[in-house]
């Protein structure tokens, strides 16, 4: 039976890419995504039409038992799960206190924090049993410094950090590795960043900055790193790590 | 008329010293806490009787609308809000992640860090009109890192943290003065740590750390420099210090 | 007796400006600059004729036995010495890897990282002895970044401020104080950025971001944080805190 | 011809194994370290026993013109140097201020910080000049936080960490990728840990914690993530990241 690999926010960027490069590796690969069906059975095609193997789950995770029952299905139906992927954004823009209500506040904490937390209370009970496992979670540079207009993000990947530390302070003695990936620049995925500019701006932005001059981040490139971290040998686990194109700016500098 | 310092969370620590710090500076005090009106009123009356000016509110910051009540009644009743203290913990004590409810873990957020969140947007429009303010927030090590059981508490302060630099960035060039005050040591404080431990572990603390010994950080103290970050001209704002007693390892060093 | 407060690098910015503060609460400072004579006989005067007591030495830190002489005469012929203020920058600009000689590399780090340990390696002994005293550094933020062009001023400056962070850690418990502080913008300072830009540059500076705008650190003003570092108490020491202008982006924002 | 992959300080522990981890991915490893002939030659015949291809030289680092004749050297005889590590380490054990004297503090820095910035002056041109290079830096959790008795090595980390900033800031956009590497651990090492612990001790230690404990770090599985590094596509390089053995506390915990 093939190892799984689980991927919470499975869109055209780096969720989708992550599963298909641990599919390729030989683990089956469940990939979940709150919408947009039709691109997920595509996903889950390319994926079995190479030869590796998949499924597709639509999955509402603010939606109270959708992360839990998500995961006992896997656990039931497929296998034992090895490996989650936590991709879920919260990015909505930047906007003013003002123009950031108290529900948009809420709901990024609810999708990046809380779910974090569900997906960890849910599959880590069963990692512990089988005393290995792997928790890989997208990050921002908004977990690491708060910029103007980032009220609810910056809280809620704050808040992401500092969880994925105490699970780490917890889980890792008992096999769990928890890495932190902060994604430090602009992803070259349609899903996200795509969506967010228009595929106008989108389109224009790849043609100045990516495509062939690398400064927006390949998903397919920064999967490599996913998956290298997930073969890790539990003496040289890595907990926190950053990536970002080589002619971007560290967010640090400016 | 005097200006006015709101204390929201107003126990016998931190809260209740820099409220009368501010108080002894000529301010109106204005005291805020959950419960105990009896130790409410007496610090109220132990401010008026040293001649300075205060007022004390129960209030409950989980309640929607409480926060804002409190911020309009006293900005109608009792003057303009000149600094505001957030002094709110939702330390829990160390528990796994099994034991870590999701109603214990979302508390630690609606009051650490919503919580924030909904002073800022109740009080910033006010003092961005009046071109200028003071938010302090006490803050715990919990903001910088995630130490093994404390999912609820480092969550609710890692995104507390982020957000306190989102308001910053947005708001200090209006005038608002944001510091995020790291309190790295424990507090010789009876309605916080005295209850966590309950009352012979807290006296027992106090005499081998505390009293003369000065390896509990005392409020009193502790105001001091609360009371001083207030007073920093706009050229020369802090927007982040840690505070621990001498004798206390700093968080990194272990 | 006066308690003596010691400043190693007392310009007419930072620290000539902690050094009148000092001088107004009643210490004797003394202020030690690597060049005109003239100019430190004029801040020495200006402390005498306020009232107050100062002394000025010309100091070569650079030179070996400099600082340590200059300990030992202060001890010798004036007091005990209960504060030192450790304000030498090693900001040279900007320069690429190319320009930048392994000399300037080594003049940066002797200047800024070698001079702390020289310093706390002369007084500290002494401190210890007499079971208190405060260690303040002016730091910058190439302490917590490294910006293209600053290799030698970065380098110099983490080393500076992981050295205070071991300093602390051995001689807090021992009853002195190391304050790093970090001074995240331009200070309005004749000697340093004056001397750096050239004087007209300096003043249209000061006219477009300074003066009545407070966009640059005003130095007068500073020197309250300085000196308040210098009363707390010791179970509330701070270790680290920054300072910028309320107009000024945080170094982490961008 | 092999692109050359330069290792400065190649002990039996990590620079041996990522040397090996490259030779036996094409790379001809050119071994350097400041003494044991013999033990160099060994690890070079190991390689090329392996089928792949090494050549090992004594440098003393410490020595004006050393690295930078290497260098030279190398590129001369052997090829372009596409990778270097730089993993010299400065650790001299927990020594207090009294015990740390100006030349062992002035020695980590010549060695941690001094040496960096050799090797990247002497082999970032020639690096430029083709567009493309990798700078892998071995770093310590000294580089990041200072503890007691770490005087010379945490200052000398401490330059180290902010010196592959301004190294990435400057030369990541010309195609030249830092990395820098905390190794958050005790690495199962005998040419470093096991030479300051004694062999006794040392064998103890790797009895209790490493071995089939993997409570050390083990170099061989280290190399891979060295390696990866290498490999990142430039779109997304890492330029910080941490390693410790899963039964180990990070850093922040305590």
């Amino acid at each position: 039976m093939k190892p799984v690999c689980l991927i919470i926010g499975a869109g055209a960027g780096i969720g989708g890419n992550v599963g298909k490069r641990f599919a390729q590796a030989g683990y089956h690969t469940v990939l979940c995504r709150r919408s947009n069906k039709e691109g997920l059975d595509t996903m889950v095609q390319e994926i079995e039409q190479s030869g590796a193997s998949a499924s597709g789950f639509l999955l509402n995770a603010i939606e109270p038992g959708s992360i839990e029952n998500c995961v006992a299905t896997v656990e039931a139906d497929i296998g034992p799960i090895e490996v989650v992927l936590f991709n879920l954004g919260a990015q909505i823009g930047d906007r003013s206190l003002k123009e950031t209500s108290p529900k948009a506040f809420e709901m990024g904490w609810r999708l990046a924090t809380f779910g974090l937390f569900r997906v960890a209370s849910s599959v880590f009970p069963l990692m512990e049993e089988r005393g290995k496992g792997t928790l890989l979670v997208t990050s921002a540079t908004a977990a690491v410094r708060g910029n103007r207009g980032q009220h609810s993000h910056a809280a809620a990947m704050g808040g992401r950090r500092m969880l994925c530390q105490t699970l780490n302070a917890e889980f890792a003695p008992k096999g769990i590795h928890v890495a932190h990936i902060i994604v430090d620049g602009a992803v070259d995925a349609p899903d996200t960043l795509g969506k967010m500019l228009g595929p106008e701006k989108f389109q224009k932005l790849r043609e100045s900055r990516g495509l062939e001059h690398d400064g927006l981040m390949l998903p397919a490139k920064m999967a490599e790193t996913y998956f290298h971290l997930a073969q890790q040998h539990r003496s040289a686990w890595t907990h926190e790590i950053d990536m970002r194109s080589f002619s971007d700016l560290a967010w640090w500098n400016h």
